[in-house]
């Protein structure tokens, strides 16, 4: 297992999978350089009259709701569709997931609409999905990811989708699977859009054709190693996000097995 | 004041209050990670379908025109109204005032239909808005703080706000009372949006619920000491930006009361 | 020549021209601080209801597609023919030109319903201009510079437009002059917005009112020697992000001679 995922990551290098983005204001700039700074090719792109062809050239798709508004919205659907008949890989960020009733109906309509290969959420977001009856905070996760685990095992069902909660523990979740990576360091919550990058990184992975769950697997991984690193060289979340670029650009296969935490 | 401005810096990483932005795509992430730095809990919202909502779970409403168009203006004023309704505290930050007639109108439509609890800006939008005829050059500032300051008294009585002109020396500013605070370094105008930061700080400090006018003194205090830090460590604008949001994060009681620089 | 560039650098400098960026949420944030530490003054501004008088007060406008939406490319076409009018240099990034039919109209439309002091692509953006034929992957440049050299004389030719290919070696084309720059780091194409970071920083020099084809040179010019010197303190893409801010601030002459490399 620990060798496919390193495997992967030199994958995501060769491949450099094109990655269409419909995300949000936030964090566009800094996922965009979260993938090529872990060798892939990002695009961003949001219009009605473009997403379809842009999915055409695209190895994957990431739909994250962050900023989500209604013309937006039909572009992710759009896009969404036409990758489930391309038989290319979507992800899924429902950011925010139960804040509000507006985002708890649009991903509902996602869901029903499409299919998804991924979602990835915090542990109050996937819980949010899976009952819609719990209030999140905002986009800061509020429950530990451990009692996220039967919801993400209730999606993954109800679903199909490979289902990732991120946290102190990410938890990579399908049918009776599930692999457990505990690297990274509470710090990185500090920095905004740090699960936007996770999902990001999670499209570049499955970007590259390969088996979706051991993907996920792989992102997170280097997701992970990539911030504890970068924190043993920071200051605070300052230089936490920008070391954090560089490792994800220069992490060596030793720093990567000496440091990763996983079980499965 | 002093220790008051300190308790207050405390209270904001004890509360974590949850800020809704509706901000300008410059800024979105830098305001976002200072929010995050400082403690709170950021949340960007724009859609018209969820403004309202969102208001009802945050503690205040961050509102800044800089990159206004018509759709979001309407969410700024479904959000404005509802956190007058609920009691909850709302500033604005009227980016570059009296650079067009565009802003002037939407300025004067925001502050028509709500109450803002704090108005900051630079010492050229303070006058814009105050006499409506200063043209601004962009968003920068061209004008002293001090040449604004009796015309952000008028704002003050005319609308009731606390006033904030930031500048070399901010000034605060609430019927009689006048806080002046020198801390900060001419290079932060370098890096773009720290201006809506600060904004954003004053968002996060009226979110714990404690008295406004102070609260905004002890904002613009941590901001400018934060800055002027930062700029002891920093080689120009780049690392300024990164070291700012590090010594946001770990700035210690000993550097608040030792670089603090207050008039009141 | 040499002397010439770092001269227009000067100017930047003390005039701190007023740069109108309608540009892609991407971007917005590294462009506007590329701007403010060449020392020009950035705005972005975007509402159809305002752009015309954005132009009025700026001394150049930027016009960059990369996340293009329909209410963007009218308000595009407003600042672009008032430029005109008003006898403003415009500069146009075609980002991702060639990637989607949608891309391709509106270029084709905004290089019909306006003039383009100068047009800056990566090489197969600049090929895909020219020909309409060519697939480009995403925004990334899939095409060596040389070969597009050709395609920027033609583009020259048609349009009146300096051209500016950027890549490894930087080229400006405007009827049979050619200026080659070969400064830069390949890792800076790991840093998103570094070709848009380019157009704003020709954008500014533009701005000046000097002779543009020597402000397009000097802009890349400064633009590949931050980079170049950037990179020599640099542990990865975040890092270079945050000291290409730094160097492009804090240049100094003897910098700049000692490290351009340029032909004409």
């Amino acid at each position: 297992m620990k060798e496919r995922l390193w495997q992967l990551r030199q994958k995501v290098k060769e491949k450099s999978p094109l990655v269409h983005n419909i995300t949000n204001y936030v964090v566009m700039n800094t996922t965009a350089n979260a993938l090529l700074a872990i060798g892939a090719s990002p695009v961003m792109a949001h219009a009605e009259e473009e997403v379809e062809d842009m999915v055409q050239i695209a190895n994957s798709l990431v739909i994250n709701i962050g900023t989500l508004s209604n013309a937006w919205v039909n572009a992710m659907k759009l896009a969404l569709k036409k990758a489930n008949q391309l038989n290319k890989p979507v992800v899924l960020d429902p950011v925010g997931a139960g804040a509000t009733p507006y985002r708890n109906r649009v991903i509902t309509e996602l869901l029903s609409e499409g299919t998804f290969s991924v979602i990835r959420g915090n542990a109050s977001e996937i819980m949010a999905l899976a009952s819609e009856q719990h209030k999140t905070k905002g986009v800061d996760s509020i429950a530990s990811s451990d009692n996220a685990e039967s919801a993400a095992k209730l999606l993954n069902k109800q679903y199909g989708s490979v289902v990732c909660i991120s946290g102190a523990t990410d938890y990579i979740i399908k049918n009776d699977k599930v692999v457990k990576i505990s690297n990274g360091h509470a710090l990185m919550a500090k920095v905004t859009g740090m699960g936007c990058t996770a999902t990001a990184l999670i499209g570049a992975f499955i970007g590259t054709g390969e088996d979706t769950f051991i993907s996920v697997a792989a992102a997170m991984a280097i997701m992970g190693i990539a911030g504890e690193l970068a924190f043993s060289v920071s200051n605070g979340p300052g230089s936490l996000q920008m070391n954090f670029l560089d490792k994800l650009y220069n992490m060596t296969e030793e720093e990567f097995f000496k440091t990763l935490k996983i079980e499965y």
